[in-house]
């Protein structure tokens, strides 16, 4: 579909960040079910739970515009998630997995970051106030989740990772 | 490579940096050669030529750990590069292609601040106080473009993308 207008550009970065959260959910168990600090799983079991709140939300803001959810692959949610995968089957120390599962997270967080700020101000350009706000809630999220796995990673997990491996 | 101990990930991420760089270098040409704006075309030529020094840092890092900087494929970096070409191939009003390849390059960099963040942390708990430095360089380099990109995207390119699109 070419992007004749920013209403199509729109329409298509939320359709990407739709996909790239329906393929997160899909990912999460496997990637809670691989990580041994309970710290940790929980983190990531509270994302889960709270990434199933920013769907609904984008479900929302496409009935506004009225447009559908569905119609794109998000090929970088998509890598992202391989890396995670890759990381698991190679294997390791699991204090050492759980720093490198963080990390990949990390990613995967920035990923989304960087989506619903662009879609965030697409919709303030437009006018759209109460799909900015929504937006806005979900971005505030994804940075306050991205700060919590720095937090368990500098405070916690790394140091044991580290021990680990001497 | 099963990930035993901190310097194995610490590797291991270093050379998925490095790869992510590398293909975005392929690929910046064909990026900058698809908008329009001639101040967006400036900015990401000049963070190509930002890159080949970031690479350089890197390269130095590797020496300093004794290690190949070769070995990984960044499937994260793959699947962003993909989404821009979609977006190039797809088409449409120039304009709105410029404010589409703006998001594209965003989720890139993104990529990279969660990427060089974790590298940082890592060296710095090994207490590798240069390729710390070294990589909080890149680190600040790659949040600048990130803060330029959306600046263009607020001031200049979003708007000229909304005229055209009515």
């Amino acid at each position: 579909m070419p992007l004749n207008s920013m209403q199509d550009l729109m329409i298509h970065k939320l359709q990407d960040i739709y996909d790239a959260e329906n393929q997160a959910l899909q990912a999460y168990p496997q990637i809670a079910g691989a990580v041994s600090s309970q710290e940790l799983k929980q983190a990531l079991q509270t994302h889960q739970q709270e990434t199933q709140g920013q769907v609904q939300r984008l479900e929302q803001i496409f009935q506004q515009l009225g447009a559908q959810p569905g119609g794109q692959t998000c090929n970088g949610m998509q890598g992202l998630i391989q890396e995670s995968q890759k990381i698991i089957q190679e294997g390791g120390a699991p204090e050492v997995l759980d720093a490198a599962i963080i990390a990949a997270a990390q990613a995967m967080e920035h990923y989304e970051i960087a989506g619903y700020g662009t879609a965030r101000t697409l919709a303030q350009q437009a006018g759209m106030t109460e799909a900015a706000q929504l937006l806005e809630q979900t971005l505030e999220e994804e940075k306050q989740t991205d700060a919590l796995l720095t937090r368990l990673a500098e405070q916690n997990v790394n140091q044991k990772a580290q021990q680990a491996g001497q």
